[in-house]
């Protein structure tokens, strides 16, 4: 996001396009799509390593993994088997519906149930990029400090769930998790709040069932727009 | 920094001319002004609390600090004696120098040495705007992981100090402190690093010399200038 111009507003609308084409592919073939947003550094690449690691490799899962320099991170998520795409970006702070458009264009055949949108590592510009997901999911480490929510509110505000990461660490940062579940239900009330290290494992159980209470609902809701 | 478009140049080229008139004024001035920037969380508001608490209430600092959102900052930073200013950008992911040049507006009488910009918590837009400081400093908590200079290497390459913050926390991540400072000096080989912890204070004094250099160095570079 840039200072606000008129070709900033051309520019989120048509990606707003983009994003509700997309977001109709996705629930015709009943794909559950999960964009996942935090800074650089929370947890987004290891939170989708123990995910992977934990599914069974007959599930239908790939991701779509986007920095703005290196491959590292899809170089790291294709060792558990599913198919992984890295996005360069460049200079570019998000991930745009374009970029997911192509992305997906390079898999013209895949049958896919679950897809992970892993963001640029910024917690401000990609939540104002639609990118057709059923739902974001915002990541806060514990050592990033209470008061997040209410500075950086846009994506607290969209997000369906926060995942608290890092949690092993609470013994040795001055944090306080109640003022961060009230600071962020403050800004969105219905936002549902994970705490997990995927160090420890404490807390990942509790995620893989949110996952499979989305994916079976999806499925649920899709089957009864096609009846 | 949004997608690629003629409008972002434009608004960039006419940033340039308004901290190019910043910089000019800031040498006049004889005054040091540093633009730190780190994502949200990594540790730049504590790092001022401990600047200001060791700075003697005699030297002339102030304080520019942005978010997207609140006056937190402002508010913490406000109890060590020395002149705050909070700018909230809205929805903005970056400080320009137009907000810098009203900032500055609102001192017309300040006799200032120092000035420090805390940039709102982003470690990719903010890369993109001069705000005519004499450096920029990155800050990168240890929790981050090492290959931060890599995946978003901008801000990395423009910043002449890296300080590598909580390293009280090193026992307790999975994280090697000469992988960090090779990436980044492969990104940027005259960078300067240091780290250092806040809560044992560790560091703190190579980071206070480090200041002191620089302030000694810029009053030197002007009193030249106006021989």
């Amino acid at each position: 996001m840039s200072t606000v111009i008129p070709a900033e507003k051309k520019v989120l609308s048509e990606n707003q396009r983009i994003a509700n084409a997309l977001r109709a592919g996705f629930e015709h073939k009943h794909q559950l799509c999960l964009n996942l947003i935090s800074s650089p550094g929370s947890g987004k690449t290891t939170l989708l390593e123990t995910t992977l690691a934990h599914l069974p490799q007959k599930d239908r899962v790939a991701v779509v993994t986007g920095d703005l320099q290196t491959e590292n991170d899809a170089r790291r998520l294709a060792v558990y088997g599913f198919p992984v795409q890295q996005i360069v970006t460049g200079g570019v702070c998000h991930l745009d519906g374009r970029m997911i458009e192509r992305a997906l264009a390079l898999w013209p055949d895949a049958a896919l149930d679950l897809l992970f949108i892993e963001n640029v590592g910024n917690l401000v510009c990609p939540s104002s990029y639609d990118l057709g997901e059923a739902a974001k999911i915002v990541l806060l480490s514990v050592t990033e400090g209470e008061d997040k929510p209410l500075k950086y509110p846009s994506i607290f505000a969209k997000a369906a769930l926060l995942i608290i990461t890092k949690i092993d660490l609470l013994p040795y940062v001055p944090l306080d998790m109640h003022a961060i579940e009230a600071n962020a239900r403050q800004v969105n009330p219905s936002i549902e709040i994970i705490g997990l290290s995927c160090k420890t494992g404490q807390g990942v159980g509790t995620w893989l069932d949110w996952l499979a209470r989305r994916r079976a609902a999806m499925l649920a809701q899709t089957s009864r727009a096609e009846v």
